[in-house]
């Protein structure tokens, strides 16, 4: 039979990378491509210690269905997280316990977002969030990012156009894919101009622990007096993304029809999940895992830095990031980026992505492609970004 | 600030169970409300072997991030077990991992429908699902569920009438809540009519390997050659609800939709989940597993059906499904279902779900309610029915 699908999906796929990115499936190819945790990263000996704990004294509770705002004793644990750490819950808070980050954005989208509302991001922004708001049938508009954050006279701009915008979607630390850090000051007019024009923030966190040099700044939802951030935050880089335990901290009206929408996608998140990620937190010395992930990460990004200095030409540049998995990666002015990208795959096997995916508008100029540090192993960071270099010669000189 | 949520969800939550429901908090409540396995449905000694395993083993690929269509070797293995038990697996369909059976309602309307489109369920249906069609914003048609399956000159009528139906959803398995099974000739009428009216089938069968008695139907996928149908199948009830592992065989075309709204909703169905649930096929015997489960339900769906004949008024009727965890009755006609159910929780303390939750239209008059007998234990369902008993004596003589 023909089949007929919903107008809201038609925009999903963007096409431009899905041809580059199905060749990292090849393992020929050392992908820069990913955004995946480094496996040593993986605290494997305590996760097989909780594993067991777990399916001999509780099993039933790790096997049977649970309610759908998420597991108690983490959802209470989380709470105190966020007030003691980040002093970003406060009385008229409530926290959901979501399937991944990736989750929060969806069930924002579906409780707020009617079809045709705007939805404000940084340009360039994170594909799947980008695509999660996509699949709703809202309208994107993109505000550029500069070295200190989102374009603040832009953002004020797009907010008095768009009359029917509902938030404005930010990655203040080490932004995927850009690798910027938005200022303090930036967060506060963020805040500030989100109040004066009536809407929401979404502020999405994945990466706020995996800070490798620098201070900490505070969050958005720290300044939130109002009630209007919703937080995303997650297990996946700082534990394991494939369980797939995320938490949104937000007013808890908004949480209540969160958790409307989240019993019709999938009851609840996995529970045993759940209680790994609890007793993770409860019984092993977080501060300790995170110290050994930020070295090896931090590892990893100067690795990488020092290679693109070595093989890359002059006239690419790129920006240092303070954290994050991402550098960013600008060819000059000019040159055709997608061509590049393309090329690099193709002939000289190494996979990058490229700059136009992380758009709103995927046809609008890009010189820039992301490059991913903590998926590859240190042999292929060399390997790999030797291969970029006499791509990017080539490429650039042709 | 001001709340203003989307339009769409305005209509998820039926105001006059939720009174009911919230009793079945209170330990002092017993509750045939629920739908959850028995606790010793659990095969718990096998799966903390099989965890044991993974993560002494496998680590890494149980915590890393996974492809959005699933695990490879459970889709593998469902495939082929679709095929060869089910015939239900042909060259043009394919299969996606789910977070649980709700997903697929979730993904499938997603994928499927525009606002305004209309979904035909039949009337009464289970309550998750018709929330999942409701939050995007679709029309429900129901059509009248009879002792043999649905009301096939009724779903002519209505295939008649809804210009925009999308699709038929139906579960024909010992229904939810009704306890029907839909006889294979009705099967085949549905089918005929989908291709008459040029409409999809999903078709959901959460409780298909739960049969006590009575011989097993074939599918209306297994009647499948125009590739219409989407067929929704789940760990819940054979396995464990907790994981959230289900799954979906579609066409290929569906499916492929299918993944992309998954990529944005919740990236991959947690990966422990499915490395368990595709352990659990391949090194136990699971249709001694399911002896198993069908005797401890069988059991306790006697066990209720006994209780009801001793305690309920001879005006109260109900049928005695083949298989499932549910059992539907229903009061002499005109009395006040919703009043009783709302004495019966708040005076006797035992819980049931009143119809009108299943249906389409929540207004519309029932006299049913939903009893469920796989989550109380033996105990309670002997307490629990006496009350319940003393309830309806007293309700129907006033």
């Amino acid at each position: 039979m023909q089949y007929t699908f919903a107008d809201r999906i038609s925009s999903l796929q963007p096409s431009a990378i899905r041809e580059i990115l199905k060749f990292t499936a090849d393992p020929t190819v050392i992908s820069f491509a990913a955004g995946n945790p480094a496996p040593e990263a993986f605290p494997v000996k305590e996760v097989a210690e909780i594993s067991s704990r777990i399916f001999a004294e509780r099993p039933i509770d790790a096997l049977q269905y649970s309610i759908t705002e998420g597991y108690t004793p983490l959802r209470d644990r989380m709470k105190n997280f966020m007030r003691d750490r980040y002093n970003s819950y406060r009385d008229f808070d409530e926290l959901i316990v979501t399937s991944g980050a990736q989750q929060v954005m969806e069930l924002t989208t579906k409780a707020l977002c009617n079809e045709g509302d705007t939805i404000i991001c940084e340009a360039p922004s994170f594909i799947g969030s980008l695509n999660a708001f996509r699949s709703f049938g809202v309208k994107l508009r993109g505000v550029p990012v500069e070295s200190d954050g989102i374009d603040i006279a832009q953002l004020e701009e797009a907010l008095k156009e768009e009359k029917k915008a509902k938030f404005i979607y930010v990655i203040p630390n080490f932004q995927n894919p850009s690798g910027v850090t938005m200022s303090l000051e930036k967060r506060k007019a963020v805040y500030d101009l989100a109040g004066k024009y009536g809407v929401m923030i979404l502020e999405d966190n994945p990466y706020g622990e995996l800070r490798v040099k620098g201070e900490n700044i505070p969050t958005i939802k720290s300044m939130d007096i109002d009630g209007r951030v919703i937080y995303a935050g997650t297990f996946s880089k700082v534990l394991s993304p494939g369980i797939r335990v995320g938490y949104a901290v937000a007013p808890s009206p908004v949480i209540q029809k969160m958790v409307v929408c989240k019993q019709v996608t999938d009851v609840h998140t996995n529970i045993f999940g759940q209680m790994l990620a609890d007793e993770f937190m409860a019984n092993y010395d977080f501060d300790a895992h995170l110290e050994k992930i930020r070295g090896i990460y931090r590892n990893k990004m100067g690795l990488m830095l020092d290679l693109m200095k070595q093989h890359l030409p002059g006239s690419v540049t790129w920006n240092e990031p303070e954290g994050g998995l991402f550098i960013w990666c600008t060819l000059p002015e000019g040159a055709d980026m997608l061509g590049f990208c393309k090329e690099a795959v193709e002939t000289y096997r190494v996979a990058v992505v490229p700059g136009t995916a992380f758009l709103t508008d995927e046809s609008a100029p890009c010189s820039s492609f992301r490059l991913n540090f903590s998926t590859p192993t240190d042999q292929q960071l060399v390997e790999g970004m030797e291969k970029l270099g006499k791509a990017a010669a080539k490429y650039l000189t042709v």
